[in-house]
C-alpha cells in the first residue's frame, strides 16, 4: 500500500514525487513552511493530495504554535493557513480543504478543543477522501470483465488523492478481486505522470504495466492489444463532457474508432452541475518550458512558439460510463439525483 | 537553404545532428571513415540522406586512395564502402546507394576514369534527390490553399534528404509561392525529431511554426486550427495503406473524425507494388531506453515494460491523397502507371 501523505500525530510523513521513479525518498516534518514548500515545489501533487496535504499542514500549526490565548492562537494558524494557500493558484482542492480548516477555527471556544477539532477535521478530509477511492474502485471494478487489457492516461492514484485514486483505484480494485490485468499506461506529454508516477505504483502493486508514448495507442488498439480505456476528469459538466489532462479527448476519439470502451472515473465533487457543456470549461495554458525542456535537456530551439494546453475537453458521446463514488451514471449523462 | 551534407570537390562537409537544435555544428571531412562514424552516431539521419552521405564517403575514398594499380584501388573501395554500408543496419536507401557505387566501380577501365565515375555518381545521386523532393514540394504545394494551418508529424525536411525534403517540402514550397502558412509541428515521441528537426528547419525559413505535443492535436482540431495534416511514408503498400513513423495512424484518424484532409508525400520509391496491403508490412520495435530515458533523464522506473513500435500503419482510407515526384494520387489508390 503506497501512502503518499501520513499524519504521524505531531509530524508529517510525505513521499517527495519529485524523486519519483528513480528514487524513493520519504520527508518528515513538524514545520508546516515545508509542508507549504513541497506543494510549491511538486514534492507533493494531485489536486487531492494537495487538499489533504494543506489541511494537514493547519494541524501541524496548530500542534506547535503553543503560546497565548485563543485569539492569538487563530491569528497564527490563519497566518499558517495563508501561507499554505498562497503555494498553487489554480488548486481548488487546496482551498476547499483550507476553508473547512478555517470554519474549525472560527467555532473554536479553547485552545486545547480548537486544537484537537483542527487535527481531528485534517484527519477526516484524509479519510473522507480515502473512502471516495475506494467507492470509485468498487463501482468502477463491477464494469472490468475478468480478464483485461487497459490503458490509462496521466496518474489518478495513489501518489494524487488519499486512497488508491479514482481511475487507477478501479485497476487496483479489479486487480485484488483476482481479476486478471494488463495495464498499458501511457507517458503523458509534457509531465510524463504516466511513465514518472503511474508505472511506479502499479508497479508497487505487483502488477503488469507497460508503458508506451502517446501517440502509439492507436496502433495499440489496431492491433487488439487494448479491451478498456480508463481516466480520471477535473470537471465534469452536467451534459456529461469531461475536461482532462490533454490527451484524453485524443484517446477518447481513437477508443470510439476501435469500439474500445472509454470510461471515466472522479469523485461526485468533480461534477459541476452549473456548467451545461465541456465548451464552457475555461482551459488553462502552461508554460511552453514544460514542452521544450521538460526533462534536464532543451530539446526544441530557443525562441519556438509552444501551444501547451493542461486540459482538453472530451463530448460526452465519446463516454461510454462516467463511475463516480456514489454511481456509475451511463449515456445520455443525468445527474440529477445526485447528492453533493 | 538549409545544406545538411554538401561535396566539397574533395571533401564533405555536413551539420552534426546531434548537437540541434541547441547548436548549428558544421563537421568537415576528407576521411571516410569519419562519414561512417557520423552515420553511425546519427550526426547524419533520414533515410535518403544516410543513402547520399554513404555515396559520398565512397567518393571521399576514390579522391584519397592514390597508390597502386585498378585493382588494388577497387579493393580499397570495397572496403570502404563496406564500412559505411555496416553502419545502419536497417537503412535500405544506403545500401541502395552504395550497389549503385559498387556497379560504378565494377564497370571502371582506369583508375582516373573510375574515380571520375564514383565520384559523378555520389553527386547524381544527391542531385536525384534535390530534385525529387522539387518535384513533390510543387505538386503537394497544390493541394495546399493561399491560407492554411498545416500539422506536420516527425521530420521530412532538409535534415533527412539531399533537397527540401518530402511532407516538409510541400510546405516550404507553399510559403515560397507567397501562401499564408502556419504550421503545427508535433515533438514526434519517442525520439522527438519535430521538437527537435522540424521546428529548427522552419524557423530558419522565416517560418510561423508552433510546437505540441502528440496527444494536443485532437484538441487543436476540435478548435478548428488546423487545415491540413501531412506526414511521409517509410512504405506504401499497393492498396494505399501507408507505413510511418509510429504515430501517424493517431494523427491520420483524428484528421478524419474532424474532416481535415490527411496528406502523405514521398518518393515514388516509396511506394511497393509487391506488398498488397499495411498488414504485410513489419514493423521494427525500438529500445525501451528511447522512451525510458529519452529527455537526458531517466524517466520512468528501472526495469519497467515497454512497448516501443517505431512505425504504424494507417489505412488507404483515412487518407485525403498521396503525393510523389510523379503525381498525386487521391483515393482509390491505383499505381500501376508509376515509372520505377
Amino acid at each position: 500500500m503506497i501512502k503518499a501523505i501520513e499524519w504521524c500525530g505531531d509530524s508529517i510523513r510525505f513521499i517527495d514525487q519529485t524523486k519519483l521513479p528513480t528514487e524513493e525518498v520519504y520527508l518528515k516534518t513538524c514545520d508546516y513552511t515545508v509542508i507549504a514548500d513541497a506543494i510549491r515545489k511538486l514534492k507533493i501533487r494531485g489536486a487531492p493530495l494537495i487538499g489533504i496535504a494543506a489541511a494537514y499542514g493547519a494541524a501541524l500549526a496548530a500542534v506547535h504554535f503553543r503560546e497565548g490565548n485563543l485569539n492569538s492562537f487563530s491569528q497564527q494558524i490563519l497566518r499558517a493557513i495563508d501561507e499554505l494557500g498562497s503555494t498553487r493558484p489554480t488548486a481548488v482542492n487546496l482551498f476547499w480543504a483550507l476553508e473547512r480548516m478555517k470554519k474549525v477555527l472560527h467555532n473554536g471556544t479553547d485552545i486545547e478543543q480548537t486544537r484537537k477539532s483542527i487535527i481531528d477535521e485534517a484527519i477526516r478530509i484524509h479519510k473522507e477522501d480515502e473512502e471516495m477511492c475506494r467507492r470509485i474502485g468498487e463501482n468502477g471494478a463491477k464494469l472490468i470483465p475478468q480478464t483485461a487489457a487497459i490503458l490509462t492516461h496521466c496518474n489518478t492514484g495513489a501518489l494524487a488523492t488519499g486512497g488508491e485514486g479514482t481511475a487507477q483505484s478501479v485497476i487496483t480494485t479489479a486487480h485484488r478481486q483476482g481479476k486478471s490485468i494488463k495495464v498499458y499506461a501511457d507517458e503523458t506529454r509534457p509531465l510524463l505522470q504516466g511513465a514518472r508516477l503511474t508505472t511506479w505504483e502499479l508497479m508497487k502493486h505487483g502488477m503488469d504495466v507497460t508503458l508506451i508514448t502517446d501517440n502509439m495507442a492507436a496502433f495499440l488498439m489496431q492491433q487488439k492489444k487494448i479491451d478498456i480505456a480508463i481516466t480520471g476528469a477535473d470537471r465534469i459538466a452536467a451534459n456529461g463532457d469531461v475536461a482532462n489532462k490533454i490527451g484524453t479527448y485524443n484517446l477518447a476519439l481513437i477508443a470510439k474508432h476501435h469500439g474500445v470502451p472509454f470510461y471515466v472515473a472522479a469523485p461526485t465533487s468533480t461534477i459541476d452541475p452549473s456548467i451545461p457543456s465541456g465548451d464552457k470549461i475555461p482551459i488553462e495554458e502552461r508554460h511552453k518550458e514544460e514542452v521544450t525542456q521538460g526533462f534536464g535537456k532543451r530539446t526544441a530551439p530557443e525562441g519556438v512558439n509552444v501551444y501547451s494546453p493542461a486540459f482538453d475537453v472530451t463530448p460526452f458521446n465519446l463516454i461510454s460510463a462516467i463511475i463516480t463514488d456514489q454511481d456509475v451514471y451511463k449515456p445520455p449523462f443525468n445527474f440529477s439525483k445526485l447528492k453533493k
